[in-house]
């Protein structure tokens, strides 16, 4: 097990930044987290790993985004990462991460993980719910899942800052919790009766081809999915208790909506005090978020589109309240890919870097 | 005001079938109409009426769906329409109708309107609800209000088949209400804090060209919009409320999809039983819907998509049930555009005219 | 080697029609077949056969198309399929397909085929353009190559009604054919320069997941593929040259476009004579198909959208003339899965069965 | 007539940079220039003027891209623009930017006009096309049109340089030309039978509502327009025939695409040498456009995707030659509302100002 007695801040070269490795670069997370950091000020991509794309030139599969060092595709191996780079973005698949992120940490490279694999804060519970990962998955690292931090940016900054291994949270997680924790932090809704309705375009599903995720397939159609006992709902439930200091079983139901790329989530509570108002609430929400560009809150009466966020690591968010019965519901929109995956591990990078949060970030959506 | 001394069934000519007037001819309604009556065996589309195409022919609007008689549209007048039709559908925007139903009545033609103006059952309700109609627009009909039938037809058979006056059911109505009134009539759900989060395709919207349904706009984006206080939500609730012989207050949130056709409703509601598996759920709801080919019920762990319903008058129901908190969450698929509008009028006009109510409506998908 | 001396018609049972065996019932092909054929009054499916889909129930892998008789797929064995079916049409993989076209032809069941394995008139030639067929693929039937009848329904008519063996065209031959050859066939155009510039909803490249078919890959892009050398080219070369009665040699470039269905080929060619207007050119088209319902030909100034004939047999033709340089423009319209594959296969059934040849195909779209 | 006496360039703001009015804010192009020159480092947008729009503040008609100096949208007077702006960008309806530019010039603005007032050499030749232009627009600015600079930015980078009027080409003729113009500069194809194929994203057609745009009309439809005489043909003949000395007529057809953004143009033409291969014609595109990082030259054999230039200001071009018959095939890919309109304008302030010319402009796109 990787022991902390490393500084955790290496120091950047001041001509190229920090040095990232992005393991998994041809899936849409590696992809996307490449992307940004090609146009990131302080950080460099110095190494590729991939599992099928191994030995392929990064131009040869991706011409439209060239890096200035045109890299070879690596077959992971943690000696050489720590020779090229002094963090690792991972993006594996399920129980993949687990197998190399401790080479990574003991080698002194701190990770930022984009599965679920450290989202859990034990061993058991992942288990629990990532029971069907690929054969020959056998995990002990229990102490590294109570270690790893939660990467919701905007609620774990201090965390993050000091970490060696985050968990960047899942993009309906990102989307739901980042509408409902303002709230059950200050315990102004019920803990019970909570209901998610997420609606997310289809890469969320990943670039490995499947059948239901074809153009002919989910074009012209929308479809409910999960229905009942989704991954994503323990991550919620987990995060959301935590914050809540109350244990939270919520609904949360997600569909898949012809698009390319956005979440929208559309959480449903109720208001302890009768008396609130959606300006009222809309109010407690700038606050909590007032220091943070990456989180917008929309007045009352204006609802967040996913083309609002396209391709920006921001979240808008907007709420209403129907006085008849208490009933507040939250409208929360992000890029799935970007403040919903990679977007939010490059920030937390940043963080964990001691750079701003939202540097080098695309926060401006183009439109239409 | 109408009297009704006539009989209300005229005699269907043994060649031609009944004759139907279709008033609102170039909107979506009207059109979709059209072409449902086109192939359909007892009716035939004998008079045009339109407001902004009215001069224009048929088939120089819409060439792709040839009438054997093409016919000319019409700016409509009662008279005329008398000499021409049995029955009228009228596709006109809200207040409009009201303005010529009771002159077509006068004249014994039984109307089904797809319009908002007669789905209240008082006119006070409708003006509370509809107070944003053209100016102009001024009713007295408030004793047409009362007797006008709501048409989801299987729930209201018997009063459609002896009405002079259908109002259509809302899209979104149709589909909230057909997942969720079998639970409401027997009783096992609570009658408070039932939520409906709907998602509709643009075409919902109408043909008039508004900036927010341009492709450009909405397509790769999704919205909510009307988030408390839709119209539909009224017309829901009053539904809801006469089958659960109890005042019902529910959340109902619309959605936006990147989509040209369908309505997907995610019903959460909580049931009162919590031994009830979806097993049993599914059981009940198959026996509400078993005489009824418009209904499909699948089995529990499969999920209703638009696209298995684009195109044909049919709904596709499934739930599921989260034991850990009693939740019961029923989603329901339809074509907006048939099922949701003009499949259900026809749908209607079948009941009316004593034939079976599936008679000449398309029940199977193309795919995909 | 099957002979012909058994009588072609066989008799068709009078309750249920002619039996029809699909084999490759889980492909857009089979699956749009069996729709087809389900609504069709004179032909039943009596037997599904399917490679990977082979022991399931149709029910449980296309619940919203149901059979009245829920068959179970199952792997083809021609003499079973002898029992059961008078036709059967085959949708598989190229070379698959002439690996089971003898065995059936030897037990006088008639074929259509949706594949390539018999659209060249010999074998020599299928092989230079197909010779990435799967391994172990050696066909030796140069003879069946020659007699097989190309199934371009308005052009072969007369050779269908006598086939045994029927190769249904390709989409896009299908589209760029129905366009050009009457030009050709009466002398008009140049036979040197001809250019189709051909665009096609994803569909076209089949149900087996692709990367480059994900919805998240295609969806808002267009890009043009197999640009020189597309199969499809020596396809439309070699019935171009037969109806001109001299070898055409011309560009195909086929688009990939954002949508499920419909092709669309821009064909440009030059007329020989400088005089003939767009309006003589429309003469020509429509007195050419007047007798076929499944051809409409748009007046001059109309031009066709792939969403006029969607979900139809038909196709919609329109073209223009450029009066400075003899320009032709020809644009072209279907539905790549019904005109472009399984429906043209089903009129083809129609011609062999004796019955009217769009008789229980769907001419009309629904719109929008 | 405005008079060339003062110096055309105004010195840059140290700390603001060169301060740009946008006229005619809300379209489509108003939008993309204002979002492009917010990121811009040497430019800062100082006025905002609009029509339709006048009067409200930018961040209530677009939230979404914030303005730091939150601008209050103007009716458009020159006086006022004086007082605020070095340089204007207009995106006004065709006609109405002749009114406009004149008073501008005169007070030492300098203008880059989207629309196609100027983009012809003399006024009777753009009165020829755009004879449809709203009532009432008199013009008899021939002299200006003469003086004013297409701004083809790769093509014309000296004269735009000098310029005080340059008319930022159409969409389609920037895609067009800069596949076409390399080879009719050097005499490298035949001038005749040149056949441009294009295919255009919606946004194409604007911001103002219209039928046709609707995502329920044009959604899952592919569809010609403009066949034969769309105004986009003589623009691209003008200069075309400009760089090849020679008149030009050639064919240019575009399509309306089911996506938002994108132009794909399908050049086909005929090598004068025969023997020519493609990657001859490459190695010319590439060592044309060595020198400038807006244009990507594909290697042989793989093929532009509209994707890949997706809110970028890059042209993606590739090409194939068909060795039996000389034809050329060129491929070029933009986005319509960056490289195809507002970016190229940007590109053009850039060069106007003496700053490189693709300063501040994006290059890269996100994906998918």
């Amino acid at each position: 097990m990787a022991s902390r007695t490393t500084p955790l801040n290496k120091s950047k070269d001041p001509l190229k930044g920090f040095r990232v490795a992005v393991i998994g670069a041809s899936g849409y997370g590696g992809l996307q987290a490449i992307r940004l950091l090609k146009d990131h000020p302080d950080f460099q991509v110095t190494y590729l790993g991939g599992l099928r794309s191994a030995g392929k030139r990064w131009t040869d599969i991706c011409s439209f985004i060239p890096l200035k060092n045109d890299l070879v595709i690596q077959s992971p191996d943690p000696d050489e990462i720590a020779l090229y780079a002094d963090f690792a973005i991972l993006s594996l698949p399920n129980g993949i991460a687990s197998k190399l992120a401790p080479e990574l940490l003991t080698r002194n490279i701190r990770v930022v993980d984009l599965s679920a694999d450290y989202r859990y804060r034990s061993l058991s519970q992942w288990k629990s719910v990532y029971f069907q990962v690929p054969d020959g998955i056998e995990r002990e690292d229990n102490e590294l899942c109570n270690e790893a931090v939660y990467g919701l940016a905007e609620w774990r900054i201090n965390e993050i800052a000091n970490s060696r291994l985050v968990a960047a949270p899942g993009c309906f997680p990102t989307a739901s919790l980042l509408a409902l924790l303002p709230f059950l932090k200050q315990g102004l809704i019920d803990n019970e009766g909570i209901i998610i309705d997420a609606k997310s375009g289809t890469s969320g599903g990943g670039r490995k081809p499947k059948e239901h995720l074809l153009l002919a397939e989910c074009s012209e159609s929308i479809a409910p999915y999960g229905v009942i006992g989704h991954r994503h709902t323990s991550e919620i439930e987990q995060i959301a208790s935590e914050i809540a200091s109350h244990s939270i079983q919520l609904q949360f139901t997600p569909h898949l909506v012809p698009m390319v790329r956005g979440i929208l989530a559309t959480v449903y509570c109720r208001l302890r005090d009768p008396g609130l108002t959606a300006e009222d609430c809309t109010t407690v929400l700038k606050a909590v978020y007032r220091d943070f560009p990456t989180i917008e809150v929309l007045p009352v009466g204006t609802y967040p589109q996913t083309k609002w966020v396209k391709h920006t690591n921001k979240a808008i968010i907007s709420l209403q309240v129907d006085n008849r019965n208490r009933r507040l519901i939250i409208m929360s929109a992000i890029d799935n890919l970007i403040k919903g995956q990679a977007g939010q591990a490059v920030q937390c990078l940043n963080i964990m870097s001691g750079l701003r949060p939202q540097l080098g970030l695309p926060i401006t959506p183009f439109y239409p």
